[in-house]
């Protein structure tokens, strides 16, 4: 396989994260030889993820508005508000049904080794969202890693310098 | 994430082969927040494979023209014809250099627990490629798997068949 088409599909399927030399060329040969509509389907999903998808302007999830349903939705308790990674991590939060509250989805966690610092992952717009009149109380779910650990440690701090330089602010308890 | 283009994504990544709900969610959350450009590019190379890509008129692999750059190689020697299974195991082969006859590309084995039987590999048009008056040697070069030495088998006696009912016809050698 080193025509230019297939050698250009080879690259690119190596961009996906966690997929080496060998992974694309199983794909590329499944795609082409077994499942072209697959590989039609992919490309258009891909396209139409890129135009819609964009950052819900409250919470920072993915989303096709400009800001998510469950930002909107008028159900959900509006003084609790979760703190998570990504929106995989909502999305699994979602599927216990036992959060009513809203969410902010940093979109990353702090990972030096990775060269994520603090300005890559949502804190600045997280401080502006804790500014919410409404907020009661940040419960801050980031994961069992030391990644996870660190990043949620940076945020009970930012919140509570924000505390003292505030007459109120909301309550911050660790996930 | 469950508006429709992320769902949509998701899905379609889902048939990637190995690519299961954890993986999609993944790389669509990779592909959206990180490498947007990345996501262009493969939904771009894969159209344009789907679009250029067809299989060589002699030896079955993946080519752009109606016959692939080995096939209308000269300095190739007509005598010899490897059968292998799959374009990869092709340029595999190709890397070590030593081999400088043709190709026959079965693309597949025989896998009769996934339901790939004699008339979903090569077989026939492989008959036919064997006819070529050049031709000497057959060199059967598939897998050392039980699926690689059944399809080595099949081929085997599907050629000395042939032989039989042919004055002349190519030697097959196990790969």
């Amino acid at each position: 396989m080193t025509e230019r088409a297939l050698q250009d599909l080879l690259d690119a399927l190596r961009r996906l994260p966690g997929v080496g030399a060998r992974s694309a060329q199983r794909m590329a040969f499944h795609l082409l030889q077994h499942d072209r509509e697959g590989a039609r389907r992919i490309a258009a999903a891909l396209r139409a993820a890129d135009e819609q998808v964009r950052h819900c302007e409250r919470c920072h999830t993915f989303t096709e508005g400009s800001v998510c349903p469950i930002c909107l939705d008028a159900r959900r308790d509006a003084r609790l508000l979760a703190v998570v990674e990504t929106p995989a991590d909502q999305a699994a939060l979602e599927r216990t049904g036992s959060f009513r509250g809203l969410y902010f989805v940093l979109m990353g966690r702090l990972s030096p080794l990775d060269g994520v610092g603090v300005r890559d992952i949502g804190i600045a717009p997280l401080l502006e969202r804790a500014n919410d009149a409404a907020l009661e109380e940040v419960i801050v779910a980031t994961s069992f890693t030391a990644e996870g650990e660190a990043t949620a440690q940076l945020i009970a701090q930012a919140l509570s310098a924000r505390h003292q330089s505030h007459a109120a602010g909301p309550r911050c308890a660790g996930g």
